[in-house]
């Protein structure tokens, strides 16, 4: 391919490649590429995400490079953007040659997002999750929550999920669109009923505010949540009351203490860095009647995971749109030449 | 056009664009769009650029937004790059809204930020040049320096050029390509000769390094520098003596300090903003003998005025391509339904 294109992965091919792929073997492969990153975290540049915050939400720019291939994600966060068929939350990225500075691959995120989520979640679960544990609750069952499912399916076999959301036809939807998984589905009446046997717990609520999906009383010992749903600066869904009774997880302290449920406390409060609990450098779950979270927030480097793995599936699948986005001039010095050149050829065409 | 879809200004298009409006003439509407957005400079979320160093260049992301409209550039800068065929500088970027996250428009900017550079820059010296100027010296006539010759031509009526490139053949290139324009370009045989009788001295060569394109002795008094090319950590043009006998304007002090000429001096050394002289706050020029500099090193703003322009121009050509960039689910929260719909659709084609 020409220097100047810059293969493009639209809406319509992501999700032709995922299909292609299958579901559950995505999240499983690309959880794979996830792992192989975090396993190698010290070797990225890495900083909190650049945010534009507004009164209806919030633009972001997650910029990341591991020395040799860099990717951001442009992601934005807007909780009334359902009101007139818009997504809450929409997504683009690149991934690039830090050598010549050119773009390799420029993709939709809004669905690669909520896969490599998805796939963060079941990745730090099946570390960090008791023993045996095969019952997930999914409290939230809006755009993320099948994602989850599969995952959890996918990375760890659990087939046991109890749902519920605020919106019972959220749930209904959830539990119509997981069925051909062999999953057993059980739609709850309340957050407390769908804890009710879990040793998982996942949130992923889009409110944008201090909530309580979770309170003290519901969680009893031995748990591990998944708090997904809490990631912008005054929106989270843990009472604090938890969170101290509870081992920590997470993935970039500074960005996490902005934008996770842990801005509920001291600053320096003791939390565990995912990578090393991988890379042996620090305990994961030490009892079984300890609580574990991972406060998720999405990082900028599980973004460039998925934007390589994308990379990968796209060379394999040919799923993509060359897009003429890079000026390519003969002779690179001269930008206005290549203007006038079109200019003449314009006039050959017309004449 | 559907919610989901993304005009994008490929590069055939901008060129395209460009043409059918005339340089001259997009150089001076899109000075005209930078003017008004400098004008109400105080309104705008203003940052540093963030970027990532590497031993072969750089490669950052401008944000900004007015609090209606956002934007973002990606922008490399690989001194090496030329040595394969490719660009020094390309770049790309995106107009968005803030009431929704999303994307409003999306543009090749490798030729639009030659072209914001330019116009800008004729912008800052129609009102920093002494009286009368009419003769501008070009050091460096590579891909941005015709740019620079024809938005001094478009917004100041300039006609003389005094061109130099330690590549000759830079400079023949420069001057073929300005051919009928009604200019009166000539090449000179070195940086010294080029300075003499220039009202205007404009630097725009590509080093990364400290260099000294004008040594103290070339700059007569009176004299308006347009420093372009020192735009990095450890890439300048001009010596340190220049700059302390000098008035100096920049675009954001906090990004100037650390990527223009001014990162040579003291982190207090007194600058003025030029956003306040074109709003009357400061002064500008004070006196025929005094040495103006504009320490250009290009600020989000610019590019966010570039993006706004480039908004109206493909609204009045329809030049350009619709993107499938974002995902757009009958329901907003249904996002995995989508992709199931997409399998039966694939199916239903395939039977």
């Amino acid at each position: 391919m020409s220097l100047n294109i810059v293969p493009f992965v639209s809406v319509d091919h992501m999700m032709q490649i995922v299909l292609q792929t299958g579901v559950e073997t995505f999240l499983r492969e690309l959880a794979a590429f996830i792992e192989v990153d975090f396993r190698r975290w010290e070797r990225f540049d890495k900083t909190p995400r650049v945010a534009a915050h507004s009164a209806e939400g919030v633009i972001e720019l997650m910029p990341t490079s591991d020395g040799e291939t860099y990717s951001f994600k442009y992601v934005n966060g807007h909780p009334g953007n359902a009101r007139d068929g818009r997504q809450t939350v929409t997504a683009f990225g690149v991934l690039a040659d830090v050598a010549t500075g050119y773009p390799l691959l420029m993709s939709e995120m809004t669905i690669l997002t909520a896969l490599r989520t998805a796939a963060t979640s079941a990745l730090t679960a099946k570390v960090l999750a008791p023993r045996g544990a095969d019952t997930v609750a999914i409290i939230g069952n809006g755009a993320q929550s099948e994602f989850q499912a599969l995952a959890f399916h996918a990375l760890m076999g659990i087939r046991k999920f109890r749902l519920y959301d605020v919106d019972p036809s959220a749930t209904r939807r959830c539990i119509a669109n997981l069925a051909g998984h062999g999953l057993d589905c059980r739609a709850c009446p309340s957050a407390e009923d769908a804890v009710l046997g879990a040793q998982i717990i996942t949130t992923v609520t889009a409110d944008k505010r201090y909530a309580t999906i979770l309170s003290d009383n519901m969680i009893a010992e031995g748990v591990h949540i998944n708090a997904v749903g809490g990631d912008c600066p005054g929106k989270t869904e843990l009472a604090r009351e938890i969170l101290l009774r509870s081992e920590i997880f997470v993935e970039y302290p500074p960005q996490t203490r902005i934008e996770g449920e842990i801005q509920q406390l001291a600053e320096d409060h003791a939390v565990t860095e995912f990578w090393q609990v991988l890379t042996g450098r620090a305990a994961g779950r030490v009892s079984d009647r300890q609580i574990t979270i991972f406060d998720s927030v999405g990082f900028a480097i599980e973004d460039f995971s998925a934007l390589r793995y994308l990379r990968e599936r796209v060379a394999a699948t040919g799923l993509f749109q060359p897009l003429d986005m890079l000026a390519d001039p003969d002779e690179p010095r001269d930008l206005y030449g290549m203007l006038l050149r079109a200019g003449a050829a314009r006039l050959d065409r017309a004449g």
